[in-house]
């Protein structure tokens, strides 16, 4: 089956500019045509935020971007197209009348795709000379990012219609369902306009206002949603029993006025069958406890890259994080307290599960995360912390080597002991020794670091402090012999 | 305002179980009582599962972990407590009976949290001797990772009790939301109900599968919601003209008959300046295309933390960039056709935003994290790809020396340059240069790898065809130059 290569959109409104966006990122050329005067100009931001994004979804090398070329008419845009895509308003007379225009002048295997979020498919190709091209391709905001797309055919479409749809959307790196029973609104607007017609319902009564709810969505269930679906989340709920459980627990309450929305299907022994042998299917092969230790995978996971963007869920990780320090801090009291007649633990952690990499061990970036946070909290030992760093002081690292000893995988435990090599002035060389927590030494990383001013970037004096601490370290890591592997050179003989 | 420090809870389910394994992960000691029998035994998977998920969810250093005492009555259980979590099932009656025992043997200063998903406070204070000191908090699974907690009080509810309840549970690394008027079921049970009536419909009418409606979710809306909610997204669906032009837009759909749940809200101009005006109090001092940046970044986020995990969305990203590397070495063709008459590209991308650290720019760990993926590139240049993987040999990195020369930060774009210093048997040293797109030197990177057999571990020779490879580019790089900083030690004087 070959791909489109000549692909026409109608219609640049959010969606159909989020459509050119994801089709020229993947190296196809588009024409385009859109009625408004405007459309090349309110594209434009939609086409750079996907240039922006595609920069930082992945490393490998995409195909050269494809060309966009604005066209003055359907019959332009369409012209030896192999595959259109209409994203015009929501309106049946208006659809059928660009599939019209769209048949006159496209050739005759080329696919219809429209982009509407309601309306059903046999409806729209009602009046076609060709209905078995027409499918429902249904995307969601942003869609040069968002995987999801439900497919759709009506009564007139072709199973290769559907068929071509799957391996292109695929191909474009998205994820087409094909919603097989077609419905108005299909499947996800049917789920979003139900949370919508609630939502509604609790900002009138003034039950909360759109920030709590936003707020009770995004640091809740959203989170568990992001990962595993409606039936898979409440199967883990219904414990070892699964979804039968859950579903003896929770069916009566469908006759609870809870919600304001009401018409609820009856409860009984074939639905139950019908929703706990599905599930089974989809989930059947993972125990509770094993779907349970992925969903928090999954849960720390997010909220870890949630932090990195210091957004949402992220937040409040980062704010526990840093009481967490704090109180370390204060636990540990003066760093005078601290045992410096031996290396010093600067970290103890196990190896979470996205550390590894296709050799099945912890990545070698990773061994330097450890060495990096090995590094920080000997920083925060001798007074470089929050407060010193937020009056204008810092390290920046200049020079690292690391000789990696050992292999380790995840969950293992590991812990960092830290020897100062030298810390005077403005220089600071340390060493650390990353250990398994069976006492194998994994890895060690030698690294200087310069004292500079976080204004001007450039090296200065760290404060009396500092240099007081790191001479009373120094006077008792000087009297430990000089770690092995200090002074390497990559590929020195032993 | 003292933090709980001696906290009881009463039932033991998934629920009570998950509030006790997030209380002694963060160093409370906790007295239970469950009248199950086995409630120990039936608690020790989610306290497992718990353990294992703080060990990867932050680095810092947590206090020691509580201990959990078994009581054999109420009365022994919150006997000097001055928190009580109750988590019983959800009946009005035994509920109220717990709450008496309580106040029977609590000293009076105790507050009292529920754990009802459903029952309003008033409700379950009616018949309090001290109702001042109840209130709901309501959790959600897993309760020991999911930050959002619900704060309900009711009629009799001291406004302090309100004030200690925030704080506690903001202490245990949780997103306390007051819900200032209670209903039955509060906002998230409504929202989730909502979705769970509409989805018992779709399975029950055969418009999909459970794995279809669930992969609907999470490869669509659920990545949203992780990061915004039900109106932020919205609002930027408005675009430039938010709120008012998403209402005006979708508002009229209210009165369509899409969905099986039909009671809504009647749309007017009062409605319509309720929630555009809360919502330009939540979001109105971003602009459209600062929270579309925001939104992008964070999905593309949770999309590679997913990648990692292998899960979901993630795996769409991975069979994506799978297809990209493959059409990428089809594209390049056979290596001989590259030109090793200077340094090789290997990488090029820009940096993602979670990238830099404290002190504004690239952690020091993404530089080796560049270096890496320069070498998996040189290497899938040499013919060690996935297939050869797969056939169970690879190379291991031992060494690795960085020159930390110049910083770089968000969003800027950066490309490695790599020359072969040697590669003959089971080594092979390379050197990378990480150029910013300006054409500034930012860092070097030389490492020493070892050929291994990925079943023993061990060193061992590579194919024939990656020997003659490397062959063929040593020819050609052993006539450059030896790069500045190659052999370096740290520290060592320039």
């Amino acid at each position: 089956m070959n791909l489109p290569a000549r692909v026409a959109c109608i219609g640049g409104g959010v969606i159909g500019a989020g459509w050119v966006a994801r089709l020229i990122e993947n190296g196809l050329d588009v024409r385009i045509f859109d009625s408004a005067p405007d459309a090349r100009q309110s594209m434009q931001p939609v086409l750079e935020n996907a240039d922006r994004a595609y920069a930082r979804l992945t490393m490998a090398q995409r195909p050269v971007k494809g060309q966009l070329q604005f066209c003055s008419s359907i019959a332009d845009a369409v012209n030896g197209a192999d595959w259109v895509i209409e994203s015009v308003p929501e309106r049946l007379d208006v659809k059928r009348s660009v599939y019209e225009a769209v048949e006159a002048h496209a050739p005759q295997d080329c696919i219809i795709a429209s982009s509407t979020s309601g309306i059903m498919p046999t409806d729209l190709q009602q009046d076609m000379q060709h209905p078995e091209r027409l499918i429902v391709a249904h995307p969601f905001n942003p869609v040069y990012l968002l995987p999801v797309v439900e497919v759709v055919g009506g009564k007139g479409t072709a199973a290769e219609s559907i068929e071509r749809a799957q391996a292109f959307y695929a191909s474009l790196g998205m994820k087409p369902i094909q919603v097989k029973r077609e419905i108005e609104a299909f499947v996800a607007d049917r789920l979003l306009e139900a949370i919508w017609r609630e939502s509604l319902w609790l900002i009138k009564d003034g039950i909360c206002t759109t920030q709590e709810l936003d707020d009770i969505v995004r640091f809740g269930f959203g989170l568990r949603y992001a990962q595993m679906g409606v039936f898979e989340t409440y199967r883990i709920a219904g414990g070892e029993a699964g979804m039968r459980h859950f579903l003896a627990q929770f069916g009566p309450c469908l006759t609870w006025p809870w919600t304001k929305l009401m018409d609820v299907p009856e409860y009984n022994d074939e639905l139950v069958d019908l929703i706990a042998g599905q599930s089974d299917a989809q989930s059947g092969h993972l125990d509770i406890r094993e779907l349970e230790r992925i969903r928090d995978d999954n849960l720390v996971a997010i909220m870890q890259a949630l932090k990195a963007n210091e957004w949402g869920a992220g937040l409040v990780l980062a704010d526990y994080e840093k009481a967490l320090f704090d109180a370390g801090a204060r636990n540990t009291g003066a760093v005078d307290a601290l045992d410096f007649s031996q290396p010093v633990q600067t970290t103890q952690r196990r190896i979470p599960p996205d550390w590894t990499d296709y050799n099945n061990h912890m990545n070698e970036a990773r061994y330097l995360q450890c060495f990096g946070d090995a590094t920080d909290a000997f920083l925060r030992m001798i007074g470089c912390d929050a407060e010193y760093i937020a009056s204008g002081g810092s390290y920046f690292t200049a020079e690292t080597h690391i000789r990696h000893l050992d292999e380790v995988g995840v969950n293992e435990p590991v812990n960092t002991q830290t020897q100062l090599i030298a810390g005077a002035g403005k220089k600071l060389h340390v060493f650390h020794s990353l250990y398994h927590g069976d006492g194998r030494l994994l890895a060690t990383g030698e690294h200087l670091l310069i004292h500079v001013s976080l204004q001007t970037r450039a090296a200065c004096e760290p404060s009396d402090a500092i240099v007081q601490k790191l001479a009373m370290i120094t006077d008792h890591h000087a009297r430990l012999p000089v770690p092995e592997g200090a002074g390497r050179f990559v590929g020195q003989p032993r």
